[in-house]
C-alpha cells in the first residue's frame, strides 16, 4: 500500500499497522539491518499488533482522568492519584516501581470572579494565573486600561497608576504571547497597577480562561494578576476605544502555603546487559487545577508507560535499562524535575538518553532531540524502523521542560513530536479532558515511543555525548 | 481578474470590488440586461463602493452587541436595545419607523447549578433550557441513567423512574441530534425521570453549555430540562460503563412569569411607483440570555439594515417599498413573526417576497428560495448581477423560522445563505459574541443583500405566487 515513499492511508490504523507488518517490514528487512542495529523482527511485530489491538493508553488514561480529576501539585488529588500509579506498574510487573520525594508548593485558587461595574453590570470568565497573590476581602475596583504590548504599557506608564492594566496582545504565537501572562504582573506592578489582567494566550476562544505560570520579581510590588477569555478582552478594548472604559471588581481567593511533599513515580524495566545505562522516558503527571490535564499530560505519561508495558508483553528485556519517569510538578514549579537530577546525580553519567511526551497527543510526526552531532548519527540506525511507522522524522532541538535539567546536566534529550494543531484552544482549561484525545492518535504515540525504545535498548553502544 | 468562470480572489475584498466594478459590470453591460431588468450601472457602482468601504454593518453591530449585550425577550434590555434601533433606524432617514407590539413569554433564568455528588464530587457546567420549569429549592438529587438515543429510553424504560436521565447522543447534525434538546423533557417525564440533561447540540465544545428552546406536552409531567457540555455528558456515560453511574444534584431557578409586551421593529424605504408592494428583508432583533446575540443575529439584522440604508445612500429609490423588518422573540416563541402576519394579515396578499437573514454571518454562498417556478423565473433575471459577487447561487428550500408565517400565508420566502461551517460551535452559548463575525464577511452579506434587493425592487411585475 505504498505509493513512492509515502504511505497511502486507506482503512486507517488496522491496515496501517497490518500492511507494515506484512510488506514495510520485509521490506526493511531485504534492505538489511541498517547502522549495525540488530533487530529482531518477530519481537517488533508482537509489539505493534499489542499497540494496535490491545493497548491499555486510551482506557488507562480516561480511567486516570476521570477518577482523579486535575491533578495539581499539593493537592491529596495528585497523591491519590501517584498512588494509583504505582499500584498498576507494580501489577504490570515494572520493576523498582516508587515514588521518590519532592517538596513542591501548595497554591490554592479558592473562589474567584469578576465583575464588569460599568457600563453595563455584568459578569466575566476568569482564571487566577498560578501563584499569583489573592485579593483582599471584597475585591479590588478600578478603571480599566487596556494595553496591547508592553511597549504600549511604556508609552502610557503616566495612566497606570490606580488602573486595573488588562494586556491584550493579538495572538502571534504561544511562546510570544505567554510573556504577557508570565510578565504581566511584574510590569503592570512597576507601573504602578492596581492588578493586571491577561488575555488567555490561545488563538480561539468559546468564552475559555487559560491558567498558567506566572512571576513576581523582587523588588517589585506584587499585585494580583489573572487571565479573562479572549472574547471579554476584546470587548474592554472596543469599549476603550468608543471612549467609555470599563470599570471591574476583581476578585481572587488566591492563597499559598507552606510547601508539601509530592513524589517522581519511577519505574524500571532493568537492562539485560548493562543494567547501569539508563533510558529515561516518561511525562509529567501533576496537571494544572481545572480540567483532567487530558493532553496535558496524561495521555504524554500512558503513552510512554504503555511502550515500555507492550514491549515487556512482547517479551522484549532491553540491553539497557528503561527508567519511566511520570514527574510531578512540573506546570508550577518544575520541582520534580529538579529533584529527580538532584536524586540521581550520581548516575547521570549512566543517562544513555531522557525522553519527554508533552506535546500534547495529536498526529505523531517523530522525535526532536538535543545531544552531539555522533548521537545524531546513532540515532539515524533507528529511523529506518520509525518510518515504517508512517513519514516519521527526527529533527534537532528538543525542548520538553522536564527535560531542562538534565540536558542542563549533559544528558541527551528528546521530545515525542506530535503536530496537534489545536493544542493552545485546550492548554490548561477546563476542556483539556479524556475527549480531546484520540485513541488511534494515541496508539501511534505508543508505537512511536516503542520502535524509538527499543532501538536505544538496542544500540550496540550508548548515545555519545 | 476572472479566470474563466470563476473569480480568483486576489487581494481581497478591496480588490475584489474595484475589478468587479471595472471589469465585471462592465462585462455584464456587454452582454446586455438580463430577463428585461432595467439595472442603473452607476447606482449600483456606488452601492458596491459603499458597501466595500463605508459599511456601518460591523461597528453597528458590535455597538449593539457591546452596549445592550444579549436581548432576551422579556427583558427591559431588549426593549431598550429596540428603542436604539428606532431611534437610529429614524437617524438614517428611513420612513415609517415603528416598533409594532407583540407580546411575548418572560422566562427568567435565575441561579444555576449541576453538582456531581458521587463517585467524585465536582461541579460541571449547566444552561437550563428556555422554558424549562426550576427544581425544588435546594435541587433535585438523584443517580444518572446516561442513554444515547430514544430507542435506548424505550428499551430500558423500567429504569427510568427515580433517576435523572442524561441524552448523549451523537453529533449527527444539528436537526438531528436537536430533538434530544426539544423533546428531551417530554420522553424522559414521560417514563417517570426526576429530570433530564442533555448533551448540547454542537460538534465541538470547550466544556460550553448551549441553550435553546425546548417543549412540554399537555398532559405529560414536567420536569426541569436543562442542557450540559459535550464534555461532561461524555464523562458521564464513561462513569455509566465503568458500572459506577454518578450521583448528581441539580438546581434551576428558572420561573416563567406573564407575557409582557415587545415590539417588531419596522422601518421602511417607500417604493417610487407601487408603495403598496412591498418588499420585506430582516432578521431577528431578540437573542438568548447568554453571550451577545452577534451571529444569532444581530449580524443578520445588520447586514439587512445597511443594505437599504447604503442603497438609499447610494441615490437608489426603489419601484416597490422595501420594509425593513427586525422580528422579536424568535428564540423563544416566534411571536414577533405570528405578530406580523396577523397585524399585516391585509396587505400580505401584496407582499412580493419576505427574505431573512439568520444563518450566522459567513462565507456567503447565494440565496435559498421557496415560491413558485415562475417566480424561480424572474428572479434568474437577477442572478448574473449577484455573480459578479462571486460564484453566488439561487437555490430551493427557504427555511428561516420567522418565514414559517409568512410562507403559510402565501409569501414567496428566501434566506441568505452563508457557510459557517462553525456556526454550532456557538450558537446560544456565552461565545455568540461580536469578536465571532468577521467585519469582510458581513460587509460580504450587506452586498448581497443589497444586489437582491435592487433587483426585487426593479424586476417590472411583482414575483408570480
Amino acid at each position: 500500500m505504498r505509493t513512492g515513499n509515502r504511505w497511502r492511508w486507506v482503512g486507517g490504523w488496522r491496515a496501517w499497522t497490518l500492511l507494515g507488518l506484512l510488506s514495510g517490514i520485509a521490506c526493511a528487512r531485504g534492505a538489511g539491518a541498517p547502522g549495525g542495529l540488530e533487530v529482531e523482527e518477530a519481537m517488533v511485530g508482537r509489539f505493534l499488533a499489542r499497540a494496535t489491538h490491545s493497548s491499555l493508553a486510551y482506557p488507562r488514561m480516561a480511567e486516570l482522568c476521570d477518577q482523579f480529576g486535575p491533578r495539581f501539585s499539593g493537592t491529596t488529588n495528585l497523591e491519590a492519584a501517584i498512588d494509583w500509579a504505582i499500584s498498576k506498574l507494580k501489577a504490570d510487573g515494572f520493576e523498582a516501581v516508587r515514588g521518590e520525594p519532592v517538596m513542591v508548593p501548595r497554591w490554592v485558587r479558592g473562589e474567584e470572579s469578576l465583575e464588569q461595574l460599568t457600563p453595563r453590570p455584568m459578569a466575566m470568565p476568569v482564571l487566577g494565573l498560578g501563584g499569583t497573590i489573592g485579593t483582599p476581602p471584597g475585591g479590588i475596583e478600578g478603571d480599566v486600561l487596556v494595553l496591547t504590548n508592553f511597549a504600549e504599557l511604556e508609552a502610557r506608564e503616566a495612566e497606570v497608576p490606580g488602573k486595573i492594566v488588562v494586556f491584550h496582545p493579538a495572538f502571534t504565537e504561544y511562546n510570544e504571547i505567554v510573556r504577557y501572562r508570565t510578565r504581566g504582573a511584574i510590569e503592570a506592578g512597576r507601573a504602578g497597577a492596581l492588578a493586571s489582567l491577561v488575555r488567555s494566550a490561545t488563538p480561539f476562544s468559546l468564552q475559555t480562561p487559560h491558567t498558567g505560570g506566572m512571576s513576581y520579581e523582587a523588588g517589585t510590588r506584587r499585585i494580583p494578576h489573572a487571565a479573562i477569555t479572549v472574547e471579554e478582552g476584546a470587548r474592554l478594548l472596543r469599549l476603550q476605544e468608543r471612549g467609555m472604559p470599563a470599570r471591574v471588581r476583581l476578585s481572587l481567593g488566591a492563597k499559598s502555603y507552606d510547601e508539601v511533599e509530592s513524589r517522581n513515580v519511577i519505574a524500571e524495566w532493568r537492562g539485560r546487559e548493562r543494567p547501569e545505562e539508563i533510558v529515561v522516558v516518561g511525562g509529567h503527571f501533576d496537571s494544572w487545577d481545572v480540567g483532567q490535564g487530558a493532553l496535558d499530560d496524561a495521555g504524554g505519561c500512558l503513552a510512554a508507560w504503555e511502550a515500555i508495558r507492550l514491549l515487556r508483553e512482547a517479551g522484549y528485556r532491553p540491553r539497557r535499562t528503561f527508567r519511566l519517569v511520570l514527574w510531578t510538578n512540573e506546570e508550577n514549579g518544575l520541582r520534580g524535575a529538579r529533584a529527580y537530577v538532584k536524586a540521581h546525580a550520581s548516575e547521570l553519567g549512566k543517562h544513555s538518553i531522557a525522553i519527554e511526551s508533552d506535546w500534547g497527543i495529536g498526529p505523531v510526526k517523530g522525535f526532536k532531540f538535543t545531544g552531539s552531532a555522533a548521537a545524531e548519527r546513532q540515532l539515524s540506525a533507528i529511523l529506518p524502523w520509525l518510518k515504517r511507522l508512517g513519514p516519521f522524522e527526527l529533527r534537532s532541538g528538543a525542548g520538553g521542560s522536564d527535560l531542562g535539567p538534565l540536558l542542563t546536566a549533559g544528558v541527551p534529550v528528546m521530545d515525542l513530536w506530535t503536530d496537534r494543531r489545536d493544542y493552545f484552544w485546550f492548554h490548561h482549561t477546563a476542556a483539556d479532558t479524556v475527549d480531546k484525545v484520540d485513541p488511534v492518535e494515541l496508539n501511534r504515540c505508543v508505537a512511536a515511543l516503542g520502535i524509538m525504545l527499543y532501538g536505544l535498548g538496542e544500540l550496540p553502544e550508548p548515545l555519545a555525548r
